[in-house]
């Protein structure tokens, strides 16, 4: 057997998220139906992580077990001739048996992408959260620094989700303005965040808190009360899913930063 | 009657183009349909100029009179609750009766986008041409540059269209690199072309000259050859049409850009 690593990109629009539901189509799926015709065998892709309906993947890293003669660096060629053009494989090789797409992943890095506009722009119809109202990105980059280090994140776990470990280390936590219209009306922002991992929905509990921050519903205290209060009540609503994308992820000896626009 | 004006933005990926066809479904018909529901009249719009099938507008500009009572600058919000996300009116307003947006054109600007990758990166398949093979940027803009000024552009008008003025003055003519991917294997390219006006199609075989001389199977000198031999047969082939944007329609005393992103 040997162990295949990809590089996956998706829009998510069209998909019930990365992991098989029943009650639509999930991108995992429609991969392995795909290695399935390739070599004929029943593969499970191991994700570095789920992604939600409709989140976007700009790198998700996922590997499989296969006895096929496919050259692993060829798998990428393989599986994009037959592969809807709103999933593709970037990148494919061979990491070594030992690789393990999640739980030897050391940073991951999503960006939150919000559109503040009087009209909806329609290239950024899938990956960007409109809004119509102001909003202060200096409050948000205030609130967005207090999450920077090592914190129990309990405050943005999403409820109904069973984990012990709600301790999260995050590395970069900051909005950005990406560019604006002439007469300012409208602007495209960017939230990038960076951390060691990051529990189901958080990345989205921490956006929707924040943009209730920089709309002036919060202080931008509320985010360093929130984290150290504990309390899923004290965090803001959860944003949209897809305003987010899975940006990036980077393990000892392999990013996918290197290989994708 | 009043004259209304409005900035228009599409995807082109779902329409057959701008100009209402038998074969589907038109961006122009699309918006006289919420007209005539908005106002009970049969309403013409009266673009900057046609795009074809599958091209995409950051910046069109359309015109239409009516006697509606709804004020002119509430026309885009009025629109939008009802238009289809991949189809958005950025602004509208009361150019006064004399205004016409085809006639009164001071310049057009387009922009070409190019995926150079090994694979389709999912995010540009419906805005980019996706090319395997390298080119070479240097060559391109040699190229690019032998149309900047006045020039009989017969060579590059498309096949049976019917023209008597094929002269055109072209202020903007480059290649740029918009990113890359670390390892160098990806880039998005695009090439920025603005004038007084352009023929059909002449902007896609302008592109399609120039990639041939990127790709090594012309010299760059053919470029500035086939302008001046004013003989179709020494241009390029016609580059798809998912790769090209009407990016930006100036007026006299009005600009698309200071509206949209």
């Amino acid at each position: 057997m040997t162990r295949v690593r990809l590089i996956i990109q998706y829009a998510g629009a069209n998909y019930v998220g990365w992991q098989t539901q029943p009650n639509g189509v999930a991108v995992e799926e429609v991969i392995e139906k795909e290695l399935f015709r390739l070599t004929g065998e029943n593969i499970t892709l191991h994700a570095s992580g789920r992604t939600d309906s409709s989140v976007n993947a700009r790198a998700q890293v996922a590997h499989f077990d296969t006895a096929s003669r496919i050259p692993p660096g060829k798998f990428c060629y393989a599986l994009n001739v037959s592969l809807p053009a709103d999933i593709r494989i970037a990148y494919s090789d061979a990491p070594g048996e030992c690789f393990h797409s999640r739980f030897d992943v050391v940073s991951k890095h999503y960006r939150y992408q919000v559109l503040l506009s009087p009209h909806l722009d329609p290239f950024y119809r899938d990956t960007a959260l409109h809004i119509h109202h102001p909003i202060d990105v200096e409050r948000m980059n205030e609130a967005a620094s207090a999450i920077l280090g090592t914190h129990d994140f309990l405050a943005f776990k999403a409820a109904g989700i069973e984990l012990k470990d709600t301790v999260r280390t995050i590395s970069r936590s900051q909005w950005h303005e990406a560019k604006a219209s002439r007469n300012g009306e409208t602007r495209l922002l960017y939230y990038d965040v960076a951390g060691s991992g990051f529990m189901y929905n958080m990345v989205r509990i921490l956006v929707g808190t924040m943009l209730e921050i920089g709309g002036g519903k919060r202080e931008a205290m509320d985010m360093h009360k929130a984290l150290r209060s504990r309390e899923r009540g004290l965090a803001g609503a959860t944003a949209p899913a897809h305003g987010l994308t899975l940006y990036r992820v980077e393990y000892k000896n392999f990013d996918t930063e290197d290989y994708v626009l």
